[in-house]
């Protein structure tokens, strides 16, 4: 069999998870991984892959695809676009509100360079975001609410371990059990993401920080915490790995809708992820869609997709005539 | 804003569902429905559609795609790949083991006359059959369990209702409990569809109907009933009447599996559908990806397709960055 060549930039949780979903998919294997860090000092899981300086992605690589495992506060914004005109690229950006503007950058980078691009894919963005289209698509008439967690969020962890001062932090979101309910009976819920869930930060700070100013910009962080009601502890290096050491996630998406000629049927649907390890199941995902990627851009459909544009048979690695077989 | 036109072929409840999901759909309209019976003596909902006689057909018709609203067990094994050669077509074949060979025998009469044929869109096979897909490929070390029910199977109650001496039916599929909770709780199950249900069927008779072979003949369907704890009650026209009136139906995909290197991490994904009209509800999946035909169609996409064949956003109606910045 023929192996899809992985290269992933940035080498953190989410680069292992993408690690251990190559071993566990027979038709993939991981080449390279190219870091900012001295690569003697980076030690990875993958025993046939080489650690190179990023430096070293200037010059063309033998890999299908490049997996961005950087932060999508700061990382992807400029290096998806940036390698999405050298390399077929995959992303998990998952800053929802600069979705659009991000798609652009890369869109065009991609075209430029006649590579494929697809930004946006774990679960969330990602396998939640098909769901949540389909069940509109099929109950116009209805609304979706979707929640979050409890569990860490890497992408506000993040965003705060960025924040100057800060050494180490996790961040949880926690949805509200009376907000879940109503979902599900169909109620009218009028609630915004930050009435749904609210915020627990754990953050390390370095010796002599500023711990209000910390706390401020936390808070305040626009599309991360303004607006939500967010509770900031302070705490030592020890207990973060004492009690936050997991990378545990979830969550549901909730459709509830009307069918017949007057509306007089309800319909519903759910669906639910539970997950041990956030950056290895999102790692997952990109990993099956890196397939989608490599047929894609073998077919010249270059420029920047998004899971809406990849047929599931995309992400198969076996005839189509076995995938109707086992699963439809 | 230009409308999909619609064809409807056979009209019963399923036919009825694709009506009210057209009617939720600002950009379809239901031009006509064929049917074996007289036109005259059908009456159907749409306002501004005709009822014509399926010899119609023969003749080419003002529709982009046509819909087909037959049984699975004697309608659309023949009418899907008649039809799939003069229009673009779409049904909800529901047999499981009989995709494989419907799916060639509508691709060849569909290349033949270079249109695009949608087979097996419902909710299962459907939208179950996405999600077995997408979790499996996801999870690839872990294990799916799909359960039905409780709820009237329009398939089975179909199977039933043509058996020699029977006037009407209603099937129920039943799952069993404690089979969902073990899937939850990612055990291994070695049972059987038929271990995780039991079927039962309500049927009203002809009089003088053999009963002894009608209850055999249900028993041992092939495919259908074969193999399943299966109980049949014989009742009168006016108990289906007053108690089995309803059309309600849902299920379960549940997909446990293992991250991590050395799979030390669980994950779980769990979909579940209920609804008030199996047939509305059905009708709804098929009148969405209705579009996704018309679009395939246009781009000279031909041959017979699955919803794995299908973006996600070729079932939208507006412009793609619309759909980004609603779902994703």
């Amino acid at each position: 069999m023929k192996k899809i060549k992985i290269g992933i930039l940035g080498y953190g949780n989410l680069a292992r998870g993408v690690e251990c979903a190559a071993k566990q998919n027979q038709d993939m294997e991981v080449r390279a991984v190219f870091t900012r860090r001295n690569p003697q000092t980076v030690e990875i899981l993958s025993p046939d892959a080489k650690v190179f300086p990023v430096e070293e992605l200037a010059k063309p690589q033998n890999i299908d695809v490049l997996i961005l495992c950087g932060g999508s506060a700061e990382d992807l914004p400029v290096q998806t676009p940036y390698y999405a005109e050298r390399y077929n690229v995959i992303d998990s950006f998952d800053n929802h509100t600069q979705i659009p503007e991000h798609f652009e950058a890369v869109d065009s980078a991609a075209k430029k360079g006649s590579k494929t691009a697809l930004i946006s894919v774990g679960w969330d963005p990602g396998l939640f975001s098909l769901n949540r289209a389909l069940m509109s698509l099929i109950l116009p008439k209805g609304q979706t609410h979707t929640f979050w967690g409890r569990g860490i969020s890497q992408g506000h962890s993040d965003a705060v371990r960025r924040i100057k001062g800060v050494k180490d932090a996790r961040q949880y979101t926690i949805p509200a059990s009376e907000a879940i309910d109503a979902a599900r009976k169909g109620e009218q819920l009028n609630l915004t993401a930050q009435q749904k869930h609210r915020r627990e930060c754990f953050v390390v700070v370095e010796e002599g920080a500023d711990l209000n100013r910390i706390r401020e910009e936390i808070v305040t962080m626009p599309s991360y915490f303004e607006g939500y009601n967010t509770k900031v502890h302070f705490i030592t290096e020890e207990e973060l790995k004492r009690e936050h050491a997991g990378f545990s996630h979830g969550g549901l998406v909730i459709r509830t809708g009307s069918t017949g000629w007057e509306g007089e049927n309800k319909a519903s649907c759910e669906l639910s992820i539970e997950m041990d390890s956030n950056p290895e199941f999102t790692g997952s995902v990109l990993a099956a869609y890196a397939r989608a990627v490599c047929k894609l851009s073998e077919e010249g459909n270059f420029g920047c997709k998004t899971i809406f544009d990849i047929p599931l048979s995309y992400t198969f690695s076996k005839p189509k005539s076995e995938m109707i077989a086992q699963f439809l």
